[in-house]
């Protein structure tokens, strides 16, 4: 039993209300790159993600950088177009995945996308179910729902203890995108 | 004062005893480095740190790397070496802190020395309090003093709801170093 753990692939989750979920899930794809493993970065929110480790991750060799939807910002009045986007990223995703080219394929603020059933939680845990053995997973966003929280490996709730922006200190560009 | 805030540069806590503190303040690098930031990292605990982060992070344009003492593991016997070794990279850190060189000072793990008394509370609250406006600082570790998260602009409790290795699953090259 140890002998096939060891070589288990993980399915992470990093949620809760705290801040620091993309970033860890960032942080993990820098380190990866350091062990010169592929990394595949699907994010499910687009609008806020002008960011700088997106500037980064689109020039960054090994590192295979999507973002959902052209324009897509979750603030649009068209709740169909929304959901096509939405599920042109989860296929994508599901390609990521199962090609088995990546060591690790993550899936930013992906949450917000099950929950609002723009994308079909039974068919993204079939797919983390049956992916391929070597591809680790990492799912971001508030709110992992339950049946996702129990088939994971890792799970760390990001809990606010204090948020520059309860102190009137607006999201920084360099700190926060 | 909204404008004074605006400018302000932050303390950020990483802390708890869930994984991603490490891997979020990597995140935070990461990021910055997107926007060209400078980005300085000064590492307290080198044992386990023969990282993919530190693979990448040592030759990534823009960052500097910082490991505590040669083959400083905090496995020593040798308690007056260990005090030495952790006074050393606070020092340094010190220099790169009021330097303003530097956009974002990460101090990984920084809060097992300070709560081993290696080095001095009461001096690295000054050091942070004192520091050029412009430079944002990340602490990471576990039990972070309630001094440093008084003083902090943004703290977030990394919380443990599920870790691999209670399922027997080990520490993973690429995935926890």
């Amino acid at each position: 039993m140890t002998t096939k753990k060891n070589q288990k692939s993980l399915l992470i989750v990093y949620t809760g209300n705290g801040k620091g979920k993309t970033t860890a899930a960032m942080g993990m794809a820098f380190r990866a790159l350091g062990r010169k493993w592929k990394v595949a970065v699907m994010q499910f929110i687009k609008g806020k993600w002008t960011t700088g480790e997106r500037k980064l991750g689109e020039k960054t060799p090994g590192l295979s950088w999507h973002v959902m939807g052209l324009g897509f910002t979750w603030e649009s009045k068209d709740l169909a177009k929304d959901k096509e986007a939405a599920q042109q990223a989860w296929e994508t995703s599901v390609e990521l995945i199962n090609s088995g080219n990546q060591n690790i394929v993550i899936l930013d603020e992906i949450t917000y996308a099950i929950n609002y059933e723009f994308i079909c939680l039974k068919d993204v845990i079939n797919t983390l179910q049956q992916r391929p053995e070597s591809v680790h997973v990492v799912i971001t966003g508030r709110n992992a729902p339950q049946e996702i929280i129990d088939m994971a490996d890792l799970v760390t709730e990001m809990k606010p203890i204090k948020h520059p922006y309860e102190q009137g200190i607006p999201a920084q560009m360099g700190i926060d995108f």
